[in-house]
């Protein structure tokens, strides 16, 4: 039998997803899982989006253009006008989520043997298109005491090397909620240019900010030849499952680049585009709407971890995550046991050990990643489930 | 301003698309350009594809799992069933089009600097895919003069070296249309089990055999663990936008490794996933009558090829695309010509230069590959054109 490559078997497993066999069988059992583990809002897709999808009349559901179609990139295009950022349709390439972005502007910036700085925790699955690209990640460590603000400058500076050739940053942070304030990013865009470096910036949460303060892209940080700017349709009108996303640049070679691994994959998903891009206009209100209720899951949320004894949460500013320390020494066997082991009244709860988001072995081991995307009646059905199940799993 | 990836640079543009700037500028003209550069079908897509879109009732577009809905593999299991290969929905990965699934597979099997031997001419984004994982590519050339048939065993000896880990193969082929006997798809079985290699069966053209055979998957070669079928939807059903295809194979570490890649890439397009579902059960006749008009449209086409004079094509078996050979020095430069500088009455032609198809320099120069994917009498109109822009262009 042939074997597999080296790079497939050093493939980590997402841990967002790895424990979904054992909710899987949970609910085989017939038990309810609360997802707390996976940043799928339970919010509709704007009613505009739905509806042009039942509005479909074409009768060949034809390949789109590599770069997504003119008409959806000139709304996005009116969409960053809205926050003051002059973007050009010819400057958006249409991606397959988030997700194939990331891969796409890795692939066109930097060689295998490249190294990217990355801030741990981060959103585990950079990892991965890293490691698919042949990169070396680099990171740099965030402390949940600090409530995972940016590292001091002298941090990058120690992990910087004649191969580091980009940071990336995500903001609204993904795993930690955290939100860069305009003097973090002058930090980054201070060192991004001493250096030379690209700057990958995933801003798919820009929606959710929870500060009051206006959101900085690093799109307005007049570094323009250095920034990639990652966006995804996915979280802001609920539709994650349309898998549309973008990359953003002012930096012509790059979008050409880019352009050309897009061609080789023939076009983003016709269908999904249809419906981000009856979602981006003339939804202020759903905007407005979804907002609030993050910002009151998050509010009643964190409130009610803190409550639990041993749980430490710092209030997230962004994003709809939060990396809790959790009184247990070892959070994957509490998750795992969590979904094998513990019910309360017929139900448990799918948290994400937060370890996979950490890059340095050993750290992150207490903590777990949650995304409050439920229901408050159903964040508050979490809260007593997790405070039962740490209870019961502290005394075994 | 950083520099992009070496690989970046190094990326090939994509043969099939690489003219479209052209095409796009001749239709802002007013010129009507018939597309015969790319295999987009214009038959409709079943209705009861299109009729599942219209009748989505969920309120949010979530994620789907990785592997893809249960429901779609199921369906696709019974697919392979009707042609007597037995695939259980676990054995199956839905991807982003049959060219994740491809991607996806070099990275599960091969390492950077291990080697695929390809036929050529081929299917270009194949060399992509492998730049892109960093895999060396080995071609053995297939030639015109016999209708593009497998070549001798010794010239696959030939270009075997020690990093040797796979071959692919395209059946029906993609751009040639060629089918694989049995005999030689034998001949393939016997240096994939000699080398210890992976065999990439590349599939999607399966329905599109116009030699009265049964068709002969590579599952059926009793070389399980050697096998990765790469299938798709998009030609099949006429849905190539909706971007579906699946990774099919009984080695379960291959299956396990392609999963966590799709795990960090999140899910397919559920959307696509819901199209597909509903075009595959109870089609016969839709599939019939697709298989008939393709045919129809070959023995046109290819007939009117071979009349215009100095034009050469064998008689492909499958799939609807040809590589004819014109009489002209450089097809890329005709190609171009044809887009921005020749009309009959307004109309001109596309056509991918299949130079791009080859890998072995200067080969392919003076052929194109067509698709035969337009009704008769564009056909017919497309080959007036053709016959005329030849002669205009050869009397300049």
């Amino acid at each position: 039998m042939p074997q597999i490559s080296k790079r497939g078997s050093l493939m980590p497993s997402s841990p967002i997803r790895k424990l979904a066999p054992l909710s899987q069988a949970a609910k085989a059992q017939g038990v309810k899982v609360y997802h707390l583990n996976i940043g799928q809002p339970d919010l509709p897709t704007p009613e505009k989006g739905l509806e042009a999808l039942r509005h479909v009349t074409r009768q060949t559901l034809e390949y789109s253009p590599s770069d997504g179609y003119l008409s959806l990139r000139q709304r996005m295009s009116g969409y960053y006008r809205r926050f003051g950022l002059e973007v050009s349709p010819e400057e958006i390439i249409v991606t397959t989520g988030g997700s194939e972005a990331i891969l796409l502007s890795f692939m066109a910036c930097l060689d295998p043997g490249d190294e990217v700085i990355m801030l741990e925790p981060g959103y585990a699955n950079y990892i991965s298109f890293a490691q698919t690209a042949g990169v070396e990640v680099r990171t740099v460590t965030s402390s949940i005491q600090d409530g995972f603000a940016l590292p001091d400058i002298e941090a990058f500076e120690k992990v910087i090397t004649p191969r580091t050739r980009a940071i990336l940053l995500c903001n609204p942070s993904n795993p930690t909620g955290y939100v860069y304030s305009p003097e973090e990013l002058q930090k980054i865009k201070d060192i991004v240019l001493k250096h030379n470096l690209f700057l990958f910036s995933d801003e798919v949460y820009r929606e959710f900010v929870y500060n009051g303060e206006p959101y900085t892209s690093a799109l307005s940080l007049d570094i323009d030849d250095h920034v990639v700017v990652i966006d995804s349709v996915s979280k802001r009108y609920s539709e994650c499952g349309i898998r549309i996303g973008m990359v953003v640049t002012h930096n012509k070679t790059v979008h050409d680049t880019v352009m050309k691994y897009c061609q080789a994959r023939l076009s983003p998903p016709l269908l999904g585009q249809i419906v981000a891009e009856a979602s981006i206009d003339g939804v202020e209100d759903y905007l407005k709407a979804c907002h609030a209720e993050y910002k009151a899951r998050r509010d009643f949320f964190i409130d009610g971890l803190n409550r639990i004894p041993g749980v430490v949460s710092p209030l997230p500013q962004g994003a709809f995550y939060t990396v809790a320390s959790l009184p247990v020494e070892d959070a994957e066997d509490f998750c795992r046991w969590c979904l094998t082991d513990f019910r309360l009244d017929g139900e448990t709860v799918m948290m994400a050990p937060a370890a996979g988001f950490y890059r340095t072995p050993g750290l992150g081991k207490n903590q777990v990643r949650m995304a409050y995307v439920l229901k408050i009646e159903d964040l508050r059905r979490c809260l007593r489930i997790l405070e039962e199940a740490l209870k019961q799993y502290n005394s075994r």
